[in-house]
């Protein structure tokens, strides 16, 4: 630690407009994210980032970390819609890129879908973490908002037998109406029943019926019930239903699934949505968190909780009860795995680097990322040296070095030293 | 111009295999798009990346170039698609950049639709054009195939009133399924009828009823019709279809398109593209060409060649019989703008000079941009200088001399001098 200034954006917070032509949507990074969200609708489209902490987390910080969140599987990941970003870099220098510096309307952007005017800069902001310039305008592309959204939550005993099945299943029926795939485990849901569902709505009765499913060979660890919310978003209700209906019908006939829940309107889907959303601050709740954001191959995608769990029991007299609980958005591979001791609160320093090494580990040796959505902050510096090859990192610090020859930006993070 | 070394990576034409889970696709870089097209599409995924030159151009120089094509508008750019690349440096040093080094099998690419450890170096490379390193294998996310595909021709009078109209309810009534929007002007097909459709099959009965279709006020040089390729892709062909048919009977009812067709099966889609990829051909034959291609905000999309033309003719007598010929990529205010010398074989370079001056100039008043899908190469490097920033010069340059301190890859090409 040394000294270090903390800047905040917050009073940046002007949304310059939409262009409803082209949907491209422009605002100052220090923009609330739900803010966005809500801008977005009022004009007929949708703005297509969203995660769990939208009501507080700012664009600016959305962009810097290249946050994934539960649409990246529909529309896109922040290298596809961001078109154009202001950055101020470390000597103070202005960056405009593909965005005008006149800020008088969104129509006068000076943002296009398609340019090709020398190295797209800016997407080395994206995921930058701060340490390369900070972002303080950007242009993202917002699609026509879908009229029709469909969801529903799935029962599943087997991940290797039903969850691949289903998820195969959605991709090819849904096809361009699927918007989400989301799993939840069943050590995640009973925290969400123990801790309680955060938001508005109460979804008890759902949650309750969820964990209550009568399963086969639930006494396998490898085999308690899994949870899968798919969702559709589309622009013909009637269309959106029938496909789902018979989505549905299939996965029961084949025993794909083995119990489910369709929402019947908006205010169950917003239910089944706070159930997903209240993993992370009821897993949390728990007790204490050794939290990990990982990509993984999907069909192996539960298995390196597996390996953390079994590898665990080996040595479990020296540590005690521990649970893993695993969450997601299984369509894209990305995995939340959370390693709870319940009851605890302070973090045990050698619980948490023999958990890190599994974890890893287990990752990397299935040719996942190790940070998925997240970022990289101070946490896993270290392990990026071991993961990465010699040239990329050496690439990643000249690249650094070039923008900021005395390492004034957000030092000690990201890159290991 | 000084010794050079052209370099072909067409031997490197392996396709090393597509991960049905994940529906990445990793090949080396000489591959041909159009194999990639029948690869893809014999393991039931779209490759979403189309050109009019899928016959002969390959990956590696489409990833370098930053191609957008007709699939762009649903399918997304190449910062959206490209997982992953392995890239050969100045110095020889090689980079893999969220690909594997282990040619084995693309399920182990070690291919992440989620990565973010550390900058997104790819970026850079794509639409680099070869001056930062040289692309030997990429990772590209292909959709599931649609398998359902419609499309139609529809003849419109006005751009302001009608073009426009009709964009917005595509977007709006077709939604998810909306795969291409392409406009073609009246001299670019009146070109196409004379020089003889491209590919194997006959449009030219199609051809002639869209060109005889009855216009008002044909005379004015600003209102002869425009001609419109709507095409969807889908997943249900009767939903598909009944969507589809709504959204031609709300146009004509309110008077939007003046004529229209429909194609009735496979064969006549192809037909329809056919003579979308016989403009530029056919074009180009009329005489000398002068090429542009440029972004515009679509609502003023074809007021820059109404400019050239304009201002062209306020000096004819000095520049003789001129065409302005446009098409391109509507939805994403991509338009290829030609400006023809009927009979002529050998440029201008006066001329080019004047014609270049009226365009850069109408597209930069607009906010546009000079080069949208076709590159810098060496024709676009003064007015790069003159257009950029600073700043992004500046920075551009840095990258360019901290990946190739030897300025030995395509020198004098890309940035300005």
């Amino acid at each position: 630690m040394q000294d270090e200034v903390i800047l905040s954006l917050e009073r940046m917070n002007t949304i310059h407009g939409i262009d409803k032509m082209s949907g491209i949507l422009t605002c100052d990074a220090g923009v609330v994210l739900e803010n966005l969200h809500s801008y977005a609708k009022s004009h007929n489209f949708l703005f297509p980032l969203d995660i769990g902490s939208k009501g507080t987390c700012q664009i600016g910080g959305n962009v810097s970390t290249n946050a994934g969140g539960q649409y990246f599987f529909r529309f896109g990941s922040l290298h596809a819609t961001v078109m154009g970003m202001e950055v101020c870099l470390a000597d103070g220098r202005i960056l405009h890129l593909n965005i005008s510096d006149d800020d008088d309307n969104a129509k006068r952007c000076g943002t296009n879908r398609k340019d090709n005017t020398g190295y797209d800069l800016k997407h080395l902001f994206i995921g930058g973490e701060g340490t390369l310039g900070i972002i303080t305008k950007v242009a993202i592309a917002c699609p026509v908002l879908p009229t029709s959204r469909n969801a529903m939550l799935l029962v599943c005993n087997s991940y290797e037998n039903d969850v691949l099945e289903l998820l195969q299943c959605a991709k090819n029926n849904l096809g361009e109406i699927l918007s989400a795939v989301e799993l939840m485990d069943y050590n995640t849901l009973e925290c969400v029943q123990k801790h309680g569902l955060v938001g508005d709505c109460s979804a008890s009765q759902l949650l309750k019926d969820l964990l209550d499913t009568p399963t086969q060979e639930q006494s396998s660890s490898t085999n308690s019930p899994l949870f899968i919310l798919v969702e559709t978003q589309g622009s013909h209700l009637e269309n959106d239903t029938t496909t789902m209906d018979s989505f549905i019908t299939q996965l029961f006939d084949n025993g794909t699934v083995q119990n489910g829940f369709v929402a019947q309107d908006n205010k169950q889907i917003l239910e089944m949505w706070s159930i997903r959303e209240s993993c992370n601050p009821c897993v949390s709740a728990e007790g204490c968190c050794y939290k990990f954001d990982v990509s993984i191959p999907v069909d192996e995608y539960m298995d390196v909780a597996y390996d953390v769990k079994s590898k665990l029991q080996q040595e479990e007299s020296s540590v005690g009860d521990v649970r893993v609980c695993v969450w997601g958005h299984l369509a894209d591979g990305n995995a939340h795995i959370n390693v709870v001791t319940p009851g605890r609160h302070t973090k045990d320093i050698n619980l948490a680097k023999r958990i890190e090494t599994i974890v890893y580990g287990s990752v990397v040796s299935r040719k996942g990322s190790i940070s998925a959505e997240h970022g990289l902050g101070q946490a896993k510096n270290e392990y990026l040296g071991q993961i990465k090859e010699k040239n990329t990192m050496d690439v990643m610090k000249q690249i650094r070095y070039t923008f900021d020859p005395h390492g004034i930006m957000n030092p000690n993070k990201y890159l290991p030293r």
